[in-house]
């Protein structure tokens, strides 16, 4: 399934009433993940959404292609950011008393240029009413996450034609992500949070998944070494030991995400009760949603249930490392709205997509579910195809 | 090889001689390529530069982490970045009338909540000072940069043994980047600039090489789609066309950076001479090069030569897409100083490393060379192992 030029039309036409609610004259847009959104295309361009009126992309490399990819009307050439007054005038856009940016992500030194391009603007941020539009969904990008998690179901169905005892976790992460590659997987994985650096994901085998990690997330797992101390590791990995595969999927921009359990030979009774504890809370979380559910009720209900099944200082991370988060929204980015967090009173409406992922880390490893979901007028749908067993080789 | 507590002494040395000079009380260092080289480790975590005194590492996610992996005396829990002014104060640190902060990579909103915890400070953007003390290397990390390229030069060696005519540019990056992964290979790839997302590198083949790209390089393949449009692509790749593989090697946070060219069958004269011509020109410009050449002086030549050979419209991109440049430093990141394009005149000092990438595009293919190399006092030598030919399979 492709967007279509009308759904385009339809996304700026939302932040086009944002922008009349908040009495800002337009939105310069940068950002790749949101100029995919609102163009089709992400050559390095500065989108300008006026309050009303036609969009204007002014692309700057390649512009050849930003023509072809984007079916927006008006797209021109520009060299500096410093022509986009002149251009827009062209276009009848003079004046600019406020003007929208990203500034959840625009660097200061760049919104320092941009100060001094419009001197006598005020630049707001603009980016909460970005992520509230994009966090509910199309059908059309249902159907890209859908496709998606089709491409990492079979990653993870091809994960007993080549785990073996004695590989590291670094060569399995290799042949994993190599069956997603070949299927289309383009990354990077994009965070809108600063410093979040992350790639593809995490295999943690054994005492890997107790590994404390950087990243904001239940699960880090070891990393290569100190600079880059995420995901997959050195460890070798042995028999009857857990294997924890938690990986993102991006193919045509959109990101499926999802955790699967794998073992060579057999794992401890305490393990697999923990792993049916968490398929029981992703279960009792799916009931309980329903359209305008707040962001925190999941998370809430699942730090309950965790409590009473034993697990407090285990839940998503080991004390003192656990993150207060049961689930994330998922999209063009990995940590879009919603986020399933403590305080979080956003209802989740249909059309919102995310990963729900209760897990528990012991010192003998890290386990758990994930899977990616829709909200629909009867509440939680999966997207997320691959069976909800742990695979033994 | 490992950095010693040594060396993070003297880098945290150098950069309180350029506070000191800048009359600045201290610097605040988030960025995680910055943490590292300031630290050991990219734990969750601000970091504080005195202009004098002892640096204190505040470390919200794993403050056991941090602990292990880093040799600063002062390592300590923080909640929130709320804390860092009585923090510091417990260590003597209470003046601040300046404190630097990576305003070209810290975002708009991240700065504002730094300005309300040092409401009566000005924050002034370090990152200058640290891109020139990082521009230089030292021996060991010398010595890293050829552990990477060591593994870059093991993928490279691997390409007959799985390339074959049929196969898409994905099939081949998927095997490709495999390689690199079981040896290492742990991204992200880093980028200090904004919006430059980069995956890994580029597989380029026939007219793949020729498609128009966002990317600030010479060439950036057609991509997986619009919304990841960099690297391979689902081209099938075909008998007699070249095959171009432009990857990044980062093993142990630092980086290598080469290119090479395969064909399955034979390649156009026009190619081959255009290869060779590329070999001319890398091997130039490491002639010319001393301990002082201006960054500008190697694309002043590189742009020069190329125009007498013929390709003024093919030199690093197609026109109207060409890049000025043709080369950059690399280090920790992709994107480090000395950048070696017009109007760049820092002085090339021993022990900058970069990467060297004398390219052209044709419709029927991009074509060159890309080696790593560090100034040494006698000239650039090369880091990279791999012989400089087309390997025909």
């Amino acid at each position: 399934m492709e967007i279509m030029p009308t759904e385009i039309e339809s996304r700026i036409c939302n932040l086009q009433q944002k922008l009349i609610e908040q009495a800002t004259d337009g939105a310069i847009i940068l950002l790749q993940s949101d100029l995919f959104y609102f163009t089709g295309t992400v050559q390095n361009s500065y989108l300008y959404i006026p309050a009303s009126g036609q969009p204007v992309l002014m692309v700057k490399k390649s512009l050849a292609r930003g023509r072809q990819e984007s079916p927006l009307k008006n797209i021109v050439a520009i060299k500096t950011p410093k022509q986009i007054p002149e251009i827009l005038a062209a276009y009848g856009y003079n004046s600019f008393s406020k003007i929208g940016l990203e500034l959840d992500v625009v660097p200061f030194n760049l919104y320092k240029s941009y100060q001094t391009i419009f001197p006598a603007t005020e630049l707001i941020d603009i980016s909460p009413a970005i992520k509230a539009i994009r966090a509910v969904k199309s059908v059309v990008e249902i159907e890209l996450m859908r496709d998606a998690l089709a491409v990492i179901d079979q990653a993870f169905l091809a994960v007993p034609s080549f785990l073996h005892a004695g590989m590291s976790e670094l060569e399995l992460a290799a042949l994993f992500e190599a069956e997603m590659r070949k299927r289309g997987y383009a990354g990077p994985c994009k965070m809108r949070a600063f410093n979040q650096d992350f790639f593809f994901g995490n295999i943690c085998t054994g005492s890997s998944g107790f590994y404390p990690n950087y990243f904001d997330g239940p699960v880090g797992g070891q990393g290569a070494s100190a600079a880059q101390p995420q995901g997959a590791g050195w460890k070798k990995i042995n028999r009857n030991e857990v294997i924890y595969i938690d990986y993102s999927s991006i193919v045509k921009g959109y990101t499926g995400d999802q955790t699967r359990i794998f073992c060579i030979g057999e794992l401890s009774p305490k393990l697999v009760k923990a792993y049916e504890d968490a398929l029981l809370i992703e279960a009792e979380i799916v009931k309980s949603c329903k359209p305008g559910t707040l962001a925190e009720e999941p998370y809430l209900l699942a730090v309950k249930l965790a409590a009473e099944l034993g697990y407090q200082d285990n839940f998503m991370g080991y004390k003192p490392d656990q993150v207060k988060f049961v689930g994330h929204g998922i999209g063009l980015e990995l940590d879009e709205w919603p986020i399933l967090a403590k305080g979080m009173k956003t209802p989740i409406v249909p059309g919102m997509t995310f990963a729900l992922e209760p897990k528990f880390v012991f010192p003998e490893g890290a386990i758990g579910i994930e899977d990616s979901f829709v909200m629909t007028e009867t509440g939680p749908q999966y997207l997320s195809i691959t069976p909800q067993v742990i695979t033994y080789v």
